[in-house]
């Protein structure tokens, strides 16, 4: 569903210039677990909403994720040729390109945010505002400039944690509460479900560094071991790799306990944070 | 006004990244003509509104002007070392915090559009579309992708159109009809001034392209002739200095008979149009 409505909001008919379209396209639909749409619509189905409706503003958060690895690869960031197996944005389109590209995608967000349809004008305006508070410097803006800063060097558990809430914490919280807000959610379920994507966010980065350690090269995109090698300070470099699998247990359940409140609508959210403990990718 | 109401909107106090935040402030407190708040105001002011009301709109606007010149001056587009008499944002942050607090900025610029007080959540969604589609592949960032594409090679009169509709025109559109949907503008008038605002556009355009041949380098804070140095096509290498003149003069002209049916309150407005044929930097 996510795959289909991408390729509409994208309008390429409508484009200036052939080859930007092309590159926001080529990222876009690069493949990827589309978790933050499919959490929106989730949060949505949680508090009895119908999620499918959401679709839209799905689709612009998965722009604003898509933007930030575009200009995240590019050679003044974390350099990387390669991305879910295939060349990045900027291998492909030269880099001025891969700016524009995520600069248009990021921009393409906010416009698709005000095609959703169904909702008030105050819901969409709340939704903006959940989202740009939560990609700006003070969010995921902010932890990819803390990531720039601690390169090649060490930094402590504190700056790891600051890092990850900004770098991806804050665009699930923000799909999360934007599902949710959308949906008609009441004070203490919007409470409960930030709570939720807090804990997601934490249970997901921690798994992720442990997949850097134990996964397979096919199946997360890129070598084994790339952060032990760039010297990049992760959950397990910090700890261990036990104490990682047991800090994201930890994470999970926490997640599951903020959900309790909520009957079988909120399984779909269950699922999906208990996932993450078995995710190969 | 414009100035003071910046300063406050970046919120530097809350910020995840210090590095990051300096970055920002240096870009966006570097001066410049404040032409597209201004414009916003004044639009306001035209339909009878009171401009005053939406300086924290005209800040957004000027949040995605900067944003764009930062990622602009990148080596990857421009390669400009000094803008405004200035290092560039990347030669003194670097190229990673230079990209990061262009898209902060952006980010921040939609943030900032909520933030409007006393009016419908109706008007800001509008306006958050308007900016959109104009900052986005179809407008902005489209006009710039056009320039990119354009390097190093002529490009004839119809590519230069269509690349500075994009690049500086949106933009300019954007913040004249933002500020008159703000003060709630009839369609009527909604119409006169986004024929304005093309014209402005237009007029902007060609005087920008004269006074880089006839200008003063101290006031245009780049060295004279560098656009023909640079091998880029603009109104006077594809006509001459004579015929571009005279293309600004009916340019301005058409933006005044687009206010025909204004009173006194549009007077700045043809202040600013007029003063365009005039200025030095």
């Amino acid at each position: 569903m996510v795959e289909q409505a991408l390729v509409q909001e994208l309008h390429m008919d409508e484009a200036l210039e052939p080859k930007l379209s092309e590159s926001m396209k080529y990222s876009l639909m690069a493949g990827g677990k589309r978790l933050r749409p499919v959490l929106l619509m989730a949060a949505a189905d949680a508090v009895g909403g119908d999620g499918d409706r959401f679709l839209v503003t799905g689709c612009a958060i998965e722009m604003i994720h898509t933007y930030s690895l575009i200009h995240d690869d590019l050679p003044a960031m974390d350099n990387d040729d390669f991305r879910r197996g295939k060349p990045t944005n900027h291998k492909v389109y030269g880099e001025g390109t891969a700016i524009l590209a995520g600069d248009a995608l990021l921009t393409l967000a906010f416009e698709t945010m005000t095609r959703q349809k169904g909702v008030t004008a105050e819901a969409v305006v709340s939704v903006v505002k959940e989202m740009s508070i939560a990609a700006g410097s003070n969010g995921m803006v902010g932890g990819q400039s803390i990531d720039l800063e601690s390169e090649d060097h060490a930094i402590d558990m504190d700056t790891l944690r600051r890092m990850h809430l900004g770098k991806t914490g804050a665009l699930f919280r923000a799909a999360i509460r934007s599902g949710a807000i959308l949906a008609g959610a009441s004070e203490a379920q919007l409470s409960a479900l930030t709570r939720y994507a807090d804990d997601f966010g934490l249970a997901f980065q921690i798994t992720d560094d442990i997949l850097d350690v134990t996964g397979d090269e096919a199946a997360i995109g890129k070598p084994v071991g790339s952060d032990a090698k760039n010297h990049k300070s992760t959950y397990v470099t910090l700890t261990s790799l036990e104490r990682a699998q047991e800090l994201a247990a930890s994470a999970v359940q926490e997640a599951m306990d903020a959900l309790r409140d909520f009957g079988a609508e909120a399984e779909f959210l269950r699922e999906l944070v208990s996932y993450l403990l078995k995710r190969k990718s």
